[in-house]
């Protein structure tokens, strides 16, 4: 059984397409070094900071994506996720940081890196210039994808690793319901708009093509983050 | 003393400059005959049902906001507003519809009138094609007037009034914090971003008349609700 | 034989659904009085003081399909009608209000009515909103309709008609051409995205009801020109 | 004298600011090769090729840069703008790679790098976040700086350089009447919306940093270009 079953059809179809980019991000050294602790901590410290600039301009996408909504239901889904993202991911982000010393002015200077910024101005326009269901293909891979390294790090990580609580985030029944949540809401708004054999839908390799390049943009988002500042 | 005052000194200014429209809105027949119970049910009805449909696409631009944001402060802000409006308001709003026999799935098929159709596009299109505070000055007419109306009623209607319930919501302690919390947002916004001399610097003609405008879509609004079904 | 076959399908198909309402805009009372010569002069230089600015807006909303494009033909087309509305049709159009006495800087100070307002924010937020389709379907109405009134007028107005340069325009060759260029773009855009048998694809409902919302719209805009300043 | 005085005082402000990373830019490795005639073929054609996806987005930008134009004099001279980019520089491009033995259908087929996909979609969605000022600026690195380097590679390259056409082109009299109307567009909507005083104005700071980013995601672009496919 595909750990990721419960994230629901669109998000496993885009996937399974995929499967050599999506290991290339879900298992990337990054991640191995979270798994097993041994992530230099100025990394870690990096990272955050890095991570704390793109939670913005992701939270922005999220807005986005709740303008671009066709009925209140998908309204109320995203608006709940932004809402979730803004007023708890950010804030527990910084609280994070303080923790480790890096104050939330510091935070607010962090200069983005290139591989930070091309990822989320390639979301935010894909969702300018196309429509919801673009712009929410977009989003999928940072969502589920931190979701699916969760599952995976919580069976194979010590409870002495020194990023538990880390993994402990993305592993939560809660940070799992969001990723089912946000599944339910891909499948119902690609049936609704490209029909239930969505695959066959003209418009579907473009989904998948913004698909691909999203994942590719998190596999440099590692890749940015193993690079000392 | 202006009951309006706590709304903020960027508000209280735009609408200083335009007195006479800001009458016609804020004491339009409609809102004579709310305050009396003097309305025509049916002509009530079809309000609620009207601004059902206005309601979800004034929380897109709300949302628009979000994505137009230039600091935490101001997503966070906006994004609350955004998360009351969909996950509270509108949810009021359809049981207060329901109390009154229109089910959702009636709401949901509603025709959108002329009128109610160039206000809220007016506003997207204000938010998609100018910036954050373009967008923030379009959405003021509609939450501080009617902050201003509640405050008005109160004081004048019985409360055997048939829509007493209409001027409590708008009379309440909470929406009249959120009247004070988005005047704190306006009034920051605003001199963040034009100086703390604002009305001279040369962009601030064009909100004055994004203002306006947005002011006689109101007006216009309440117009149409007039007009039977 | 139907005079707007050469429009291609897509326009076709989408016209024949709701023909009720485009003989309500194509056959109105305000083109009746353009066709027969009766129309008050004062309405008609009112009707191209408003649609001055409505033709900004609109020219607007062509420069935003160039933004959406997804293909270089595509930019092509798109680019090349905004530019000949830009520097040819709105310049032409200052030129004949020059004629009729009335100044650029008048032009400039027209204050946009409602109805004016409602059509073109509409199409510029169907835009925003949605993709590249959604917004070339909001534009069609108007691109098409003028094409068959010109040829509608033509065939039935005399020489000496006050009005006769006015149905010329819309009659004549270059903007036949122009309506079987746009038909063609509108007819590639379908099907690349919804595909040969794009009326059963599960978005073209949505592009049925755009197309009759900028229908009503049009109308709208007829019913305001027939109305003294 | 400096040669970009013609570019109008705005830019030649903002590039003051940043004489470091302009330099870096205009003066990049890759422009050497360029100017003394040393680049490797192979990276020049993969640079054709990169710039032909470049030239799609950033026309698509100069596109939204109508759309979101105050006035009938700033969509004249962007849409004539991006006119000249889609119908003229597109096709030269097309017709230059061809003659090094790309085929259109190649060029179509490029896959878009990091760097250059980070370019385009940050200046696209600082036009969609922001205003029409925000994205002129954002377009302007891009621009003048071509135009500077055409000048600067002009006098000491010599006429057997094999790149010389590529200069001439930045180096014609054309180009550079294109950056001096773009450069007096800069100047008439900055100071129609910051006043004379422009460089006192709170919004400054953003237009400087925005200035700043586009300059330095030129040098990357650069940087990309000198390493083979």
């Amino acid at each position: 059984m595909i750990k990721t079953d419960k994230y629901g059809i669109v998000f496993n179809k885009l996937k399974s397409n995929i499967l050599e980019e999506w290991n290339l991000y879900t298992k990337h050294k990054f991640v191995q070094k979270i798994s097993d602790g041994s992530l230099d901590k100025k990394l870690y410290l990096k990272y955050l900071k890095q991570d704390y600039v793109f939670l913005i301009h992701f939270s922005r996408a999220w807005a986005l994506l709740v303008a671009k909504s066709k009925s209140v239901n998908e309204m109320r889904i995203a608006s709940a996720t932004l809402d979730a993202l803004v007023n708890e991911e950010i804030q527990l982000h910084i609280k994070t940081c303080k923790a480790e010393g890096i104050t939330e002015e510091q935070l607010f200077k962090t200069e983005e890196e290139l591989n930070n910024l091309a990822y989320t101005r390639y979301v935010l326009e894909a969702g300018y210039s196309g429509d919801f269901l673009d712009l929410l293909v977009a989003l999928s891979p940072c969502v589920f994808g931190y979701g699916e390294i969760g599952l995976n790090l919580k069976s194979i990580s010590k409870s002495d690793n020194p990023y538990i609580s880390w993994i402990d985030t993305y592993n939560s029944k809660e940070y799992q319901e969001v990723c089912m949540n946000i599944g339910s809401l891909l499948d119902e708004a690609t049936q609704d708009r490209l029909g239930k054999d969505f695959v066959n839908n003209t418009l579907w390799p473009k989904l998948e093509k913004t698909f691909l390049i999203a994942t590719k943009l998190e596999i440099d988002f590692w890749e940015m983050s193993l690079k000392p500042e």
